[in-house]
């Protein structure tokens, strides 16, 4: 028997492997490499970073709203 | 010759191509594709979308504040 | 028997029902009643109003990152 | 005499009690119970915190806009 | 005679005058200038824009989270 | 002799002078005064502050998204 299919608004999922964590006192930052040369780097709290239990190598997604996405033209 | 060397202090900036773009009222959605298979989704503001004139095939950046990226583990 | 456990650093998961949806061109605002008299707004993109199936009556949980959270004091 | 009537466009306000502060260098966390089981947590700066004076049994109002809320379906 | 305090952690509050107002269906523009050549864009719900009657005008105060600013150094 | 012209989407662009800078273990506060009476604080990634090499005294441009702006009416 398999249960679920939570699905998110958010509409950015990348997912990747987790290659630097720093924790702080309120926050933490978390870098992934998602691949073809691209580190997503995060700013959560360190209480997330707790419960999560986040540490280097694990295999994470990264969730960013479009709302928060902007675009730069060269 | 003269060279410019703007810095954003945003950490996330993604290099992409425009693969989709929604024109809306207010808002509009420009979708561009990063490679490895990922496709970031950004809503902007009707009058920036005009301004850059940003069009399907345009090379964009993607620019992504730490502070507006969540994580996901499974 | 398989339970996926999907955990999201996001913080703040409101539980409720939606009471009211508003579909735009690009974006669409969906309103979930939370209990305790209190709703909750939200504006997402048509995209995932239209992936989430979100319909009124949805037992849906709205996700807020603790950045995004200001406090008001009287 | 009573004066005022400030309006905020910010959609969502939501009355709690502090029931926990964690201050930061920069910046600082707080918990506010909005009853019905519900807690919000919010990052502010350190300012924040200090001009507002907020410390725990405080009586706040969570303000969070409308772009900042996703939405889960399970 | 009373006078309310009302205080709000968000740190940036940007005085202006309403110079151009634009309804979408979910959202609306709204653009003040707040002197010495700057002008403050702000996307809200057209819900807001419709409970605060914004109108070109009148004097609002552009409210920013710390969070939501970036830099650029030229 | 070349210009570059790199176009951001973020609608809100206020330059200013760096009066303070806050450094904490992941996070920064930095405040430019932008003339008029106003003050700009942001708070961005210890490793942004690092990297843009940013100090008292510096020329910034405060980037501010449309859809980060709430407005207060009194």
């Amino acid at each position: 028997m398999t249960t679920l299919a939570m699905q998110i608004s958010g509409r950015n999922k990348l997912k990747g492997k987790v290659v630097n964590v720093v924790p702080g006192i309120v926050t933490a930052e978390v870098e992934i490499d998602i691949g073809n040369g691209n580190i997503i780097t995060g700013v959560i709290t360190k209480g997330s970073l707790e419960e999560l239990q986040i540490k280097q190598g694990d295999e994470l997604t990264a969730l960013i709203k479009a709302t928060s996405v902007m675009f730069i033209k060269e």
